[in-house]
């Protein structure tokens, strides 16, 4: 084990304002504490997280910001509390979370991202848009050898967020999933969902993702804003992930859900929703949201997705091309997940 | 066995038109079918739906309309194929629900209370505010014998209504329960949740029922409509069960549940829900709604109200007080069920 030969400060790809294009910067690193990994980054995807982190969106931004929590990387240097099967040389995924307490009941219980004490990885700490990256190996997760490519990168926040409920919160024996929007987390719940052996129906306004809807596994697609159509398929589903952040009509949503169905978010529409009990009541309907997921789930996670050979439909650009990137995500242009890679992919397969 | 002795009329307490007062009136009866019991009806509660069904709110009414639908009586004629177990001079109950097709999915799977073909017991048919009520047997249930009371009768919908969400919809190893109002229903609740064990919080807006609250068992009683109060006990309890039919802060009742509560309504109130998904998503809340509950169900709690001994507490009217009964219902003063029952309660301790 080598310590200390490398530089101690980390060069980013940041923001220096809200809202400002990402420059390189370079960030201080303190000496690793013990339970903290070195990792060269190899590949890290973009989030809409990143771009709401870079515009302040939600008003916890510091600057200089460097984003990137999808990464994937060679461990470099290990503390001295860093478990034996993380080796010098191993290929680690980090996705939205740095720590937690490890002590409250959420974090007992397989729920930690639940945690109060949470810590975003590109949150007061520079991200995956860099050369290196400091973290506690406690999220850090080994990556199966078949899936060490770029595209495995976007499964760490993407990924496990629309992983996590559908494990968890499909009604047991439930067999007929929807999923609500195309985009990076829309079609990993659509290769999930199938992978389970679900009958899949997308939700889409878009006619090209249609055909797209269809060639990733959808058995069924509907119009996303169109009430009636989206109506006419209920009583049916049993389980609904809603992976587009935009107002819907909900009403016409719950009513495709059959009995003890459950229409669950992934993330926050700009509107509150407008809930008609009597929507809930006969069918005993529920309606739920989802935070990322669990260490538990993110490595159930990367073994599913070994077993199934799961990773990004993903566009690659090299890290130097971070603000072309990010345009083409604000653009919503991406099919489906976009990532940045170092022109050395130094151990991954591409 | 005796068949036809009976005349082949019902004498009942019914609305001739919407929202008038009870008279007595007479409705013919066929001969039983095959499946009917004719019960003799001893007991009957009153619900809040007896008073929409009388007012005609959910435009299903037919007058003349005798209402009724927490029936106890005792059989007194049979049809061919009702089961051995069912015996003249058993003391059955009758609940909302009448029927059900018997081979939908719902009712395959202990969700018959959620079939496409339910019936209700009193609409389109004579109610329990009668001398004899004819029903299928496959809604009747055997009152165990230390039930065989008149204060027996709410549980077949009040208490059924609180059981069911309470047996299937808190999370596992849920311990914490709210119960919001303390009504019919709500009071239900509270020896239920007390009975299974739960710490138990109400949250009320009438000074005189918190008192109610903790003889009945309650550990915390919290204003029902003061939101401040309402947050400040959160994130705490893993289930919420509204039973107020009112307006209220949801989104501090929301933030009083902690990661995976549940706020669940078996009624709905008069305005929709404006819900921000934000307060589910944090600690993946949910919200739900439930109906009655299902045969087996019904089942399940008659057999715990006998070990545990509960039944409602009622104010106890004779059947030619009906109109009297039903305006203390109607202005909210009844503690905290009303039962009519007929001055000879023969066969049933009281």
């Amino acid at each position: 084990m080598y310590t200390n030969i490398m530089s101690l400060s980390i060069k980013a790809w940041a923001a220096s304002a809200q809202g400002s294009h990402l420059e390189q910067a370079s960030f201080p690193r303190n000496n690793l504490h013990s339970h903290e990994l070195l990792i060269e980054v190899s590949a890290c995807g973009i989030c809409h997280s990143d771009i709401h982190l870079i515009d302040n969106d939600w008003k916890i931004s510091k600057y200089p910001l460097a984003p990137g929590h999808e990464i994937i990387g060679r461990i470099v240097e290990k503390g001295k509390q860093v478990p034996e099967h993380f080796k010098i040389g191993s290929i680690v995924g980090v996705g939205w979370q740095r720590s937690a307490c490890h002590r409250c009941l959420e974090c007992l219980s397989n729920r930690d991202q639940m945690c109060d004490k949470i810590k975003a990885t590109c949150v007061g700490h520079p991200g995956g848009f860099a050369d290196y990256h400091v973290t506690d190996w406690q999220y850090s997760f080994l990556i199966p050898e078949n899936l060490q490519v770029p595209q495995t990168a976007p499964l760490l926040c993407g990924g496990i967020t629309v992983f996590s409920p559908l494990q968890m919160l499909v009604p047991q024996g439930g067999q007929r999933v929807g999923i609500v929007g195309l985009g990076g987390l829309g079609h990993f719940a659509v290769k999930f969902a199938k992978a389970k052996g679900y009958e899949v129906t997308v939700f889409t306004s878009s006619e090209s993702k249609k055909t797209e809807a269809k060639k990733l596994g959808a058995t069924h697609v509907v119009s996303s804003t169109n009430p009636k159509e989206i109506k006419a398929m209920g009583p049916y589903l049993d389980f609904m992930l809603v992976t587009a952040n935009v107002d819907l009509p909900w009403e016409a949503y719950l009513q495709a859900l059959q009995v003890d169905g459950v229409l669950c978010f992934v993330g926050i529409p700009p509107n509150n929703l407008s809930i008609n009990v009597g929507s809930l009541l006969g069918k005993r309907r529920k309606i739920t949201a989802s935070p990322i997921g669990s260490r538990y789930q993110i490595q159930e996670m990367l073994e599913f997705c070994s077993h199934h050979q799961i990773t990004a439909q993903a566009e690659i650009f090299s890290m130097d091309k971070a603000n072309e990137a990010l345009l083409r995500v604000r653009e919503n242009l991406v099919r489906y997940r976009a990532v940045l890679v170092h022109s050395s992919l130094d151990g991954l397969l591409n």
